[in-house]
Parts: C-alpha cells; structure tokens; sequence
C-alpha cells in the first residue's frame, strides 16, 4: 500500500486547507512508503514569478513539517526533483484521449468563464496521472472534488494497460472527510478566491485581529443567541472538546454574552491549537539545511521508485529501459 | 550556429523522405554541433507496437548512417536518452497558449476528417519545441510544411522569455529546397499514406519489380515520347547528372524506345546511386555494437547541452537549477 498526495505551493495554507485536507493527509502518514510531495510543476501553470514560488516551495515544506509531517513516518518531496514524473507526462500524453481532458473541471470553467487558457492547464491532468502512476501509488486521499482527478488517472492508466500490457497500478481515491464545514471570515466557504481566509501560521496579533473581524449579526449583548447560524461558534467547533463546545454553546444561549467573548475564546482555542506547529516552524526556520536534507532524502527515495515505474513503462512502449 | 533536425521512426525511408528532406540534413552536417536526432517520444503517438517501434528505431539509425551521417561530423541520438527533452515540455507547456495548439495542422487535419485525436498530437508542437529549444539550437532545416513548428516554437520561446527573462534561443527556419518533386509508383507525389512509395533500401530484385510497376501511359514503344509528362524520367532526373539526363530526354524524343527500357534505365542509375549506403549498411548490420556506441557517445552530448539548457530554465521559472 503507498498512499500519494501532492500539494500545491501556491500561497500560505488556511485553516481551510487545514481541516479539509492537510490534517487528514498527515494522519495517514505510517511509513516512508506515503509519499508527499510539493507540486511545484502544477504551481508553474499559475505562480508566474520565481522568487514568490521559490518561497511558496519553502514554505510548503516548512508548514507541512511544523503540522506533524515526520519524515520517518513519510517521504516529502518536491516534485520538480524527479524529473521521471514529466517523463511519464509525455509517455502517458500519447494514449491520453481529449475528451478525458476536455471534461477536466478546472479547464472546463476557465473555459466557460471566457478566460484564455494555457495548454499546462489543459494538460495538468496527465501530470497528475504521472504523479499518481509513477509510485505505483494504491491510495489518494483526495476531496470530493478531486475525485474525478483520480478517475481521470485510471482511465490513462487502463488505456495504457490494455494498448501495452499491465503496467501499471490502477489507484483507489481515498476520499476524506470534508463534512468539517470550515467557514471564512464573512461567513462564505473559507478560500483564496474570496479573500476571506485565516492562515494557519498568522502571528498572535494579526491572528487575533481577524478572528475579531469574523462577521456576526446585531443581536445585542444581553440577548440569546443562536450558535447554530453563527461563524464564530462554527470555527470554534474545529477545535474544541465536546464539552468545550457544548459550555460555549450554553452561554449563546443563555444570553449576556456578547461576539467579541466568543470571538476571545476561538482566538485562545486556535492559539493552543496551533501553538506546537509554531514553536516547530520556528525551529525548522533556524535549521534551513535540515530541511534541505529531508526534502533531497525524500527525494531520493521517490526517485528510486519512480525510476523504476517508469523502466517498466519505457520498455513496454518500446523504449530502452532507460537513457543511456 | 547549432543545426538540429529529428527524423521520425515509422517506417522505413522512402526516395521522398531521401530527396526531400534526408540528402539535404545530411549536406548540413559539418561538426559535433550538427544534432539529429531519431524522434521515438514523437512516434509514440502513432506506433503502439512495441517491437515495431524497436525496430523501426534500429532501422533509421543503420538508414542515416549508411546514407552519410558521419558522427564525427554530427551527434545522432535517441530522443527518448535526453530525458531532460520532456521535462523542458512540461515546463513550456505551462505557458504555452492553446490557440497556438489549435491552430497547428496536424491536429486541425485529424480533427476536420472526425478523427478522434490522442492527447500526444494536440500537444506533440510543445514537445518538438522543447525538442529545438533544449540545445540552443539556431538552425532548424524544415520542409515548407513544417515552417509552423519553427513558428510555434518561436512564440512559445519569446513569451517564456517575455514572462521570465531572455532563457531561450530564438531558432530560425531554414527552409529547404522541396523543388525536387519526388512522384510515387503511381505518378502522385510518394507517400506513405498514397501507398505508392519505393524504400531507400529495397532490394535489387524487388527494386527492379516496383520500378517495372511504374505508371507509364500506353503509347506504343515506335512512337516519341514526352519526357517532361512521365513519371520514370521525373525520377530519373533525381539521380542523373545534366548529360544522362538530356541523352534519355533526346531517346524518349526520338521514339523507338518502350517505357520498359526508361525503367531499367532508371533502375540502374537508383542502384548505382545506393549501392554505396547499401554496402555501409551492411557492415553497420554486422557490427551492432558499434551502432550502439555512436548512439550512445550521441546522447551523451546531447544530454550535457540540454542538462545546461534546462537548469537555465528552471531557474528562470523559480525551481532548483537541478533535481537534487
């Protein structure tokens, strides 16, 4: 079993990513056979500017590591260091049907919303494919949305099988749990695109600054409240015990208490939450060459897989096994 | 000055291919920095037989050496041993603007015919480009049918260098003299898709029966004959010198001669012309090791120049020069 994920350096995660998919990820971590990897190759389609993607690479690394990816427990990488992966771009291109590309979301709405597309955002599903394939990869915890990239991947990889012979493993999406609705600041699906996000690694002031800006409705102080429709008491949900959660809950209820108490008790629950992750994030800052060397180890290790997945693909489309 | 030029293995080279194309890459060829190279990743998209591809591969090595490429005067490679060929695609590819793959011939030709088309000849120009770009190369021999490749790889370079700073090599086309017609069995021009070609390397005796089953038309061998309206005289002036060529044109003229005494005329002169490549291709046959050597020693170099190219690019863009 090796369970896949990538994700994609193209900002500072939220707590959106968090709790929708970068905590899951890390608890399925058992053995340096899960692979992680930075996909700084899908960033290249829209972080144009390299030192922003030079320090979102960074900084992927160093968030993923502060939130408990442990490299004995998993291999993290970057993606761009196994060159193989594009390799078997191409290898897979020449089998993949349009139609499979053609019905890919993140194109199709580009598409419809009038926006002039490159080709690497019509193509990144076969990288993804390639991603995917190059590890014999039988896991992706994936969202619901990005079930239909896993499809995607094991369509390319019949079509592959059956031109050419089994050679490659077909994957399961694995897919995770997203009931966890995570809220943004105006109430709205937390995401970049709304810029209504709070970032895991905000500093105490900042952090506290949003949680105190997070919109709430004009019920007055002394007033009950309903915790059920409100943003802040949704947000704390994601960190608390249930006791702890079932206490705030009585005191919207109960009246008397105004947003900005309930506002001061999320801030405490994510600064506790969230507090170990800095004081690691702090400590691999201050050891750049350690995660160096954790990302290159990671990297060596894939590679040997990868070189192997794609040997076996070479030969069976009539390639030598490898460069000479 | 770098000139590079890849071939297609799909098959065995015809007098077309060898007029039109192949004679004038190898006139071209002058030092190490001349590359050619035999196009594997490209004919993925349309050889899905393994063994074929193999041996298609073998073939056109043993055909161009045994027709004059000189490896001390030109590097010939494998494109599938530079690796780093497909990882450049990748990395154009994310700025490579669809219109410029829509517009391109070979897809817009299968499409228009209904042809459902693979994802390998939508975006094969990303790769040929990435094929020219990797070595810096300033000169790329081309058919007026393949000006557009040069094209495309030219916008594909200058909006790279637009968004990350002057990386690549601006090639140019240099457009080769396709006066020569070269007619088929038949009389339309020779193609593999009209199926009226005659192979470079036939053998003597089917050399002999193909140019036998040349479409003559069926004026009786007393009467004269129009030279400039037969398809065995077009052919032969492929191979005579000026003095062979007026000595036949005065006995097609004079009449007195059947068309079956032009073909063997002709039929001659092809043998004389190939005689040379025929011999040199066979010792090649014999010593497959040394074949071996010149295509591996070929992408050795190859491979240093694009390594060179690619860890330029990858900078550019913002990732490591190199994967670690």
């Amino acid at each position: 079993m090796r369970v896949l994920s990538g994700i994609q350096p193209t900002g500072r995660f939220h707590w959106g990513n968090y709790f929708g998919a970068i905590r899951q990820y890390i608890a399925m971590q058992g053995n340096e056979q899960s692979f992680y990897f930075i996909a700084d190759l899908h960033a290249l389609t829209t972080v144009r500017e390299p030192d922003v993607l030079r320090k979102n690479i960074q900084d992927a690394a160093l968030d993923l590591l502060a939130l408990g990816l442990k490299p004995e427990q998993a291999t993290l990488y970057r993606q761009s260091d196994v060159p193989e992966v594009t390799e078997l771009t191409w290898l897979l291109m020449t089998i993949t049907q349009m139609h499979l590309l053609e019905k890919c979301h993140a194109f199709k709405d580009k598409k419809a919303r009038g926006i002039a597309a490159d080709a690497g955002l019509f193509t990144y599903p076969v990288l993804m494919a390639a991603d995917i394939l190059a590890y014999d990869s039988t896991h992706v915890p994936v969202g619901a949305d990005q079930i239909q990239h896993v499809e995607v991947t094991r369509d390319i990889a019949q079509r592959f099988n059956g031109l050419y012979g089994e050679s490659l493993q077909l994957p399961e999406a694995w897919v995770l749990d997203d009931s966890a609705k995570v809220p943004g600041l105006d109430g709205e699906k937390m995401s970049k695109s709304y810029g209504n996000t709070i970032s895991i690694f905000e500093s105490p002031k900042r952090l506290r600054k949003l949680i105190m800006s997070i919109r709430t409705d004009s019920t007055p102080v002394e007033a009950p409240k309903n915790p059920d429709t409100c943003t802040v008491f949704e947000l704390f949900r994601l960190f608390a015990e249930p006791e702890q959660l079932l206490a705030l809950a009585e005191r919207y209820r109960a009246g008397g208490m105004g947003y900005g108490e309930a506002k001061e008790t999320l801030y405490q629950a994510a600064l506790a939450h969230f507090t170990p992750a800095f004081e690691r994030r702090a400590q691999l800052e201050a050891t750049p060459d350690l995660v160096e060397d954790i990302l290159r180890e990671g990297a060596h290790r894939a590679r040997a897989k990868a070189q192997e997945v794609v040997a076996r693909v070479r030969e069976a489309c009539g390639l030598g096994a490898k460069p000479v």
